[in-house]
């Protein structure tokens, strides 16, 4: 068989990487696949650094589209990041006829169904499943593994930094600000964080597997984004105590009204796997008709992870490039012409469990007080614990609540503020058991 | 597309499953594949039953061959069980040209290695990922996912009956034989429950599982088995005392002088992923080169996620059989050729550490007395405490060793057996620390 060409956009850590593990594992690739990978050519702004990674073998050039537009390029995988030089070189390539392998979420996230609608009228393959948890096969299992289940829901620690964070919070007891910049310190967070701890990039990610769950397009601009950045010390410490730990979680369901997509923290059981993932590990949980929970644990970045995913694309292409575009695995999962547009619920009606945590006067009658309000609104109650009397005259109070739509939950703590005795505003964080429901 | 035809070959609990999972989620699976899969005929000495499950669009018989032998049979998916009735069956559906999906872990671990040759020969594909932890899709992964990596170790509990047993030991003290008959009573043991509690079944996933990753051919034969049957909660105690679970695992490593290949109760430290995983369900974890440790976690039997396992095969056959066979994802996830044959590891060549239990006189010098006989081996120890005091004068000593050769403990083993005043035979139960090496 001819070996695979191909053209390599970007040499960062990822690009450096795939070029490193196909140096590195040439044997093991060529024992499993039975045909020689090469890297006939490759673009980056650097070329001399580009040259010392590659070798004499590969074309180097500073120019993006002497890649893209070379004839002896069968699959341009682009690893350059972000949605303007990216965008460009990938269309182009679906324009080439060229196959596309990409690790970039943004791209996707942003502009997934547009590159899918020229991939589908050129007949070429788009690659993606290291955009999304990095060295975990989940997209393959999406797409593949799981292909006969009504999927019903996505749980996942998809962005390794927060969890980091929210890790080093609950072990050492830091604060939000201290755990960042010891995430710093080890590289795992940039020096502008924003991205990963303000949920952005694990919105990308999750809009990625919703569309492929469900079979709709790719819905990120209605993904509910909600960071780590305001979370308190204290809060994750009530949660241990109760017997919960708080996640940075992607979660994406079906239900008969909608889809619900949302990024937030989230207090889940201490005896749920997903409690256990500690560090810039990243796992997801899904929960389908007929395989019940299933669970996928790896790391979400790093260059051998990224470039090992990136790689197993590469090969998949090699595998379905000369089968009939109908044969091959569709792009988000089910063929174009039956995605269906289920509409995302907006976060006022979501169902979720909380834990609200309210400073009052330590005073008879408060309680009463805010759990008649909770009844109010049929909200039952599943753990109520008065904490931490911050001086004589206050005290906290930490509620779990059963699930609920978060319309009522918001009316009530609205009503809670502003009950004379309540001294600031309640802190709410959404709380799954993960069991199915 | 024509619709793919499907020839049925038993009706238990798992074909049953299959025909449901087709009637109930065949808009799903539509929407995915594009095309619609038919069970044209069906094969199970039930006629009556089986007619009632399958409906009037399948051709009914009680004789596998009118399965085997038909033209409008595109993939034969054998869900006897067994390795007399089914072999058959699978080889003559090989001859006749046809693909074939199986769920059958012992047959693909006893004559794997002939069939996969005999397929080649015909040019069909042998999919199975039902065979191996059921709903988890660890083949898939194996084959595809982690097709870019050297991959080192794999550690799995991946038989659900003997985790039920030691969830419920630990959790409520139980002897064996009593948690066992809990297993029996939930349907999670046979009545003659040896092929779980011995480890046979996991000894079967196991030996495909290492060919697939090692590139060699199946080693069943020389898979070292032993079962949860002799444990005592009181090393289920002890254990958890000092930080550990005890699960039966089926572990396999390449190492420079052979592969490890061995099934066996295993302390591991209760901070693992694994060490979480409770009752029936399955986790594999995989140690590779470029993607570090990834795990996955599921049912690991029942009808639902065994057919749902069936089912993604099926689909994947449809995707890949117009493609030329050397396209196709090998059998044992490297090109036939490419087959490795290393040798297995005799057990006392394997590197593990330990964990042993010695009853003793309470006297002076006897931990001195074993401490010396490790010592002389090179075996250093990572704890030792003194338990359990049984009377006035014999005491229980628990010791911890780390890694060393299997051999060097059964020799000190031996000579600590031998100390006049050790009371009676040691406890050995291995140990891993789930950690790259």
């Amino acid at each position: 068989m001819q070996p695979l060409r191909i053209g390599l956009l970007g040499i960062g850590t990822v690009g450096g990487g795939t070029v490193k593990l196909l140096q590195n594992n040439a044997d093991e690739i060529t024992r499993r696949l039975g045909r020689e990978l090469i890297i006939t050519r490759a673009a980056s702004r650097n070329i001399e650094r580009t040259r010392e990674i590659c070798g004499h073998n590969t074309l180097i050039s500073d120019d993006i589209f002497d890649v893209v537009n070379a004839p002896d390029v069968d699959v341009v995988v682009e690893l350059i990041g972000g949605t303007t030089v990216a965008k460009d070189a990938v269309v182009q390539s679906i324009k080439n006829g060229k196959h596309i392998v990409t690790a970039n979420k943004k791209l996707l996230a942003e502009y997934g169904n547009e590159i899918f609608q020229q991939a589908a009228v050129h007949n070429v393959m788009v690659m993606y499943e290291a955009a999304v948890a990095g060295g975990i096969p989940i997209i393959k299992a999406l797409r593949e593994g799981l292909a006969a289940n009504h999927i019903e829901s996505i749980a996942g620690i998809i962005n390794g930094t927060s969890n980091f964070i929210l890790s080093e919070m609950r072990a050492n007891g830091s604060t939000f600000t201290d755990a960042l910049k010891q995430a710093q310190i080890l590289g795992y967070a940039e020096a502008d964080p924003t991205f990963d701890i303000e949920g952005h990039d694990a919105g990308h990610k999750l809009s990625i597997i919703s569309a492929l769950a469900f079979g709709t397009p790719i819905n990120f601009s209605q993904c509910y984004l909600e960071g780590i950045s305001h979370l308190e010390s204290l809060d994750i410490c009530y949660a241990e105590e109760l017997g919960y730990r708080i996640k940075l979680l992607g979660i994406t369901r079906k239900t008969p009204e909608g889809i619900e997509l949302r990024v937030h923290p989230t207090l889940i059981p201490e005896s749920r796997l997903l409690a256990k993932v500690e560090g810039v590990m990243n796992a997801v949980s899904v929960q389908a008709d007929m395989i019940g929970q299933t669970l996928y644990y790896g790391a979400g970045a790093g260059a051998g992870p990224t470039a090992s995913a990136v790689m197993a694309d590469i090969i998949d292409v090699t595998r379905l490039q000369n089968a009939e575009a109908s044969y091959r695995v569709p792009y988000l999962a089910f063929q174009s012409n039956s995605l269906q547009n289920i509409s995302i619920l907006p976060m006022d009606e979501i169902t979720s469990s909380y834990y609200l945590r309210v400073s009052a006067c330590d005073e008879p009658g408060v309680l009463g007080e805010i759990a008649n309000i909770l009844a109010a609104e049929n909200i039952s109650i599943e753990a109520l614990i008065q904490k931490g009397i911050i001086n004589k005259e206050s005290a906290e109070i930490v509620i779990l609540t059963h699930s609920t739509k978060e319309r009522l939950i918001k009316q009530s703590i609205a009503r809670i503020q502003a009950l004379p005795r309540v001294l600031s505003p309640v802190t709410m964080i959404r709380m799954e058991s993960l069991h199915p429901r």
